[in-house]
């Protein structure tokens, strides 16, 4: 799947992933007001007014973004109709050719990650049967827990071509507190590096990156730079671009010197980028979706302008 | 809710919990043919012999036992079908009276972290109305992006007496990968531990215990003591015992001088009973929750055994 991105993202000549976190806050008053319409102001009803919020954005970028990310705790917080909304998001944006990857950063012990797996990327036995349920392409998750939590996925994206993202550097403010601790004269983020690296070694496809990314926050300049170095072989997912801060220049060093090794996320940057007075003038609430395709054009030129 | 539960596992001598985490195989063939009777071999026809089966263990371990612990994963791999028998398990499970643990190990930045909070443990607006949605009593949360990534799920704790345990050290095998590198003469879950026992100064209940617990394995026995002297207010969620490999002197030390300190859980060494040789000979398929019942209250006797 790696590779897939890779060419996706070349074809397109757009290094770049759109987030898709809907906030009811974001989503124009006129599809607030069919989904609530159509299920009252419900659980059901916000779960229907993401899905309708998304499809009209899927539709416009879907042409010039090789991937879309859905944040699942914003489709969880709303229950099984949440997850309903999380999983129609997903068909309805692989049904128009983008890769999604689902951010999910989940983290726990082999046998209960199987499970995780398994209904993720994997397929889920019913007895005689078994389901393709989430189908995400990519998924993010939490290393805390070592290897042996990490190993299920990678049996699953060996089986059924996937990939991951594995949390090395986040981009919040206080990702540093433990991620940043020193241990042995290297940093955990570093020793956490150097594991998905490793762990990535087996799985290295035609463009020199393997099947297990990191995930390397473009708040952090400094330590882009050192991972990129330490970890020549990691595709990196990059978040911290836009709403949390940083700019194209942050995240120049994110890329190798042949221009690869990257995919940079926008979420709320582009999917209310009409609420944006850059873009409020030209577009009306009506137009969102046209404002986040112009959105998502402006940040292609932009990261494009700092990569070789 | 860590004086409601503290008060419970008192009133019942018990300091255990039962780990809902079901898997197909553990599901008596009578309870899955009712099931796929009504929805065939389908995600929705698991997700209800889930149901079934819970409810069962349920009815027979709620007057003995303080609390339940669903494991979100076995649920979330069916999809939206199998996050509404995970709602149907918790609210099931409150209605019989007893304390609910949502295992999800949660991990991601501030804005998002809300979502999950407002989900799991808050309360989720739309519009004009607000959601109580997935009605955990406690949640588990893994620690690895720092205290801005906790902090939402502190915020609704205060507000709506709930209660977290975080990862500190974890029972799998490779738990020690990153939890045990030294960092200025400290393991990283030493580290961990102290930021977890001061993120729950400013909530320490009329047992001295706080509302932020920590998530410690049985099947570490010298870090249960270490942390146990380090962490003196906080409770400890204890995972590891039974089919994990860890017994009642191996727990002996996550409690304090007074008996209290921890709550000790086993999934399927309880639900899955029926199907060890022990309870096999005495109790059918059928009777399921009868071995149950029978294995709830051996382990409750056990973990008594050691403590003061």
């Amino acid at each position: 799947m790696i590779d897939t991105l890779i060419k996706r993202i070349l074809e397109l000549n757009n290094p770049s992933v759109v987030g898709l976190d809907p906030r009811l806050d974001f989503i124009p008053e006129f599809i607030k007001q069919e989904a609530y319409g159509s299920y009252g102001q419900t659980l059901k009803g916000a779960s229907d007014a993401y899905l309708r919020f998304n499809k009209a954005i899927i539709d416009q970028i879907a042409d010039i973004v090789p991937a879309v990310k859905p944040q699942i705790a914003m489709y969880e917080q709303f229950g099984y109709e949440g997850i309903k909304a999380y999983l129609d998001t997903i068909e309805y944006a692989k049904s128009k050719g983008l890769i999604v990857i689902g951010d999910i950063k989940r983290s726990d012990i082999a046998s209960t990650a199987e499970a995780y797996s398994h209904g993720h990327i994997g397929r889920v036995k019913v007895e005689e049967h078994s389901y393709c349920v989430y189908k995400e392409d990519f998924i993010t998750l939490n290393p805390y827990l070592g290897v042996d939590s990490i190993e299920p996925y990678m049996n699953d994206c060996q089986k059924y071509n996937k990939g991951l993202f594995i949390l090395v550097k986040t981009s919040n403010p206080n990702g540093g507190q433990i991620q940043d601790l020193s241990t042995d004269g290297k940093r955990i983020y570093e020793v956490i590096g150097s594991l998905v690296s490793e762990w990535g070694q087996a799985s290295i496809g035609s463009y020199g990156f393997s099947q297990v990314g990191a995930v390397v926050g473009a708040t952090y300049k400094k330590q882009c730079l050192e991972l990129r170095t330490l970890m020549p072989h990691t595709f990196f997912l990059v978040p911290g671009y836009g709403a949390q801060g940083a700019g194209a220049k942050d995240i120049a060093d994110c890329f190798n010197k042949n221009g690869l090794g990257a995919i940079v996320n926008s979420s709320r940057g582009i999917i209310a980028a009409y609420k944006k007075d850059k873009y409020a003038s030209k577009y009306s609430e009506k137009e969102f979706h046209y404002a986040a395709r112009q959105a998502a054009e402006d940040m292609k030129k932009d990261i494009n302008s700092v990569i070789q």
